[in-house]
């Protein structure tokens, strides 16, 4: 019999179907024919091609001399939103029913590494680190903007998740609307926090903690775990143990913990799914509500295993089709070791 | 500049960055070097394998004596959902702080036409209307069965559309629960009522017809346009003039009238855009909230030409490449009668 299982989080409810599954194997993607080359003439994030982007927002050196740097953030060439000088919010404009505004905010692209072969899943804990530090610095720098009212942090791998080019990059946006997804998501929590007095992320941390059979890995600082309510197939969801609103507000020294915990849940995907397409992105709050008590950061990855159809749009349900405590037992089974170094 | 605009049923917003955008054309499919074969062996929808499929609940004769049948609908062999044969509102099960409930509801599948090779957009309107008929002839059966709350009928077209089979068809998925995203929908819509004392839809309708820059095509009892704050390029949503809540409510003999559109708005999309992938699905009142003032039922086609990542699943705002004044003219442009029969 299938089940529904409420996201506590979102409300949304969605259908674990593992009956309508193919056999788990089939989520697992062909190896491709030919490696994957370290350059390539034409791809514009590849070394030697710094010249056809826009210029440099911030630069990390390498960690190993063989390469000319390590991370680089530019602005997007095809921007969604462009960045305004002036300190504005502009009022909504009026068409008939309809409201718009200009669409203003900041749209960069984080080249996480100079090497066009490497994935997230097979960097080192110390690359992932400094990909990491980049979102923590750009995430501070872009707080000044008055026009920021929200930071989105994504990243987005192969075609099915929307990626356009092969090397390693993500993206982020800033936008001066806190979008109805995440006014709801701060509202069913603050009203979590109302009539319970606790913070409903710190609540559910316990909860896995106990419970056990979700959890993925851990470490000192960090919690990674299948949710309840997985809305696809080895969801993971990664929490800083500490109460904190915002992604800003970690301790630098922390973001060696997050590396590691990340590099587990990506390395762990890239072993079990076959170098899978995912999304990931990191939930904060908007830059107004950095220090409320009932709302908590994380890092949500999403493997893009499944078609999100007419249903899915129609109703807001999802089908996840493997018990989420199936889809942890096999991430907790796999060992990151053999396929990678550092 | 970019522009947001925001979707007055739900709220979100989307931006509109036509300047991303590639060049219009490269919207447009390639065309499949080999044509579709009018019958397939394996395929399970195909005429000769009615029995490799689960027994019919519904069947139509054809309108051409041709063929066997016209319209076939189908359990789903591998259904999300799982029918119960006592009428039982599940109280929920509570498991720690979270809430789950059994997965009951009906999962259907409408066969729309005997020929492997045939899609909606070349069907013609009377094989549009057949399939309209079977939709309107289940809402009503399943209507009876207590434990639905809401019906969502859609169509899944092409990979990027979910689609596993190529056959034409088309989905039902009846739930006990009327999911947040339904939930949120019905809330904006009631609140504008109070306002206003109107119909949110009934007056986006007004508004359009008076702009007339997006509307796309229209007869007697039936309008259709690309809505304000589109999602994707290309989205079109379908109304009826007259206010109703429900699909259900609709006049059959308007039955005709609605195919006369979908035909137009299918058709038309397949010619300017090559076969697209798409999705559409009937946005529907739930059951119990059939004769509402302030609900309006409406026909919502989004085609799949870009890949929602990991900013949309972050933030839930969507990025549209096209302006909705241009879609809208490019697809008002298109004639249907020189590709199509019927």
């Amino acid at each position: 019999m299938p089940e529904l299982r409420q996201n506590l989080a979102t409300k949304e409810w969605v259908i674990i179907a593992s009956e309508r599954s193919k056999k788990p194997y089939d989520f697992k993607k062909e190896a491709p024919s030919e490696p994957t080359p370290s350059f390539v003439q034409n791809c514009p994030f590849c070394i030697g091609n710094e010249d056809k982007t826009e210029k440099d927002l911030l630069v990390y050196p390498a960690l190993d001399s063989r390469w000319p740097w390590g991370v680089r953030i530019i602005p997007n060439k095809f921007p969604a939103l462009l960045p305004s000088p002036d300190c504005k919010i502009e009022p909504r404009r009026r068409e008939g029913p309809y409201l718009s505004m200009d669409g203003i905010g900041h749209h960069e692209v984080i080249i996480e590494h100079p090497d066009h072969s490497q994935t997230p899943g097979t960097m080192t804990m110390e690359e992932i680190e400094l990909v990491l530090k980049a979102y923590y610095e750009r995430y501070h720098s872009l707080e000044k903007d008055c026009n920021n009212h929200l930071i989105t942090i994504f990243q987005n791998h192969g075609v099915r998740g929307g990626a356009s080019l092969r090397h390693p990059h993500s993206q982020l946006i800033t936008t001066g609307i806190v979008p109805l997804h995440i006014r709801h998501l701060l509202f069913e929590a603050e009203r979590y926090y109302d009539d319970q007095g606790k913070c409903i992320f710190c609540d559910m941390l316990r909860y896995e903690k106990s419970a056990g059979v979700r959890i993925v890995y851990e470490n000192r600082d960090m919690v990674a775990f299948v949710p309840y309510a997985a809305s696809v197939a080895y969801e993971v969801w990664i929490l800083p143990r500490v109460h904190q609103a915002a992604f800003g507000k970690i301790e630098p020294q922390i973001l060696h913990s997050l590396a590691d915990v990340l590099r587990q849940i990506l390395g762990r995907m890239y072993i079990l799914l076959g170098d899978p397409d995912y999304n990931y992105v990191i939930r904060t709050a908007p830059y107004p509500f950095s220090d409320v008590p009932f709302y908590h950061w994380y890092f949500e990855v999403q493997p893009r295993i499944s078609q999100r159809a007419g249903f899915e749009i129609g109703s807001g349900i999802n089908i996840n089709m493997e018990l989420p405590e199936e889809s942890a037992r096999r991430l907790r089974e796999i060992s990151v070791n053999p396929l990678l170094t550092g």
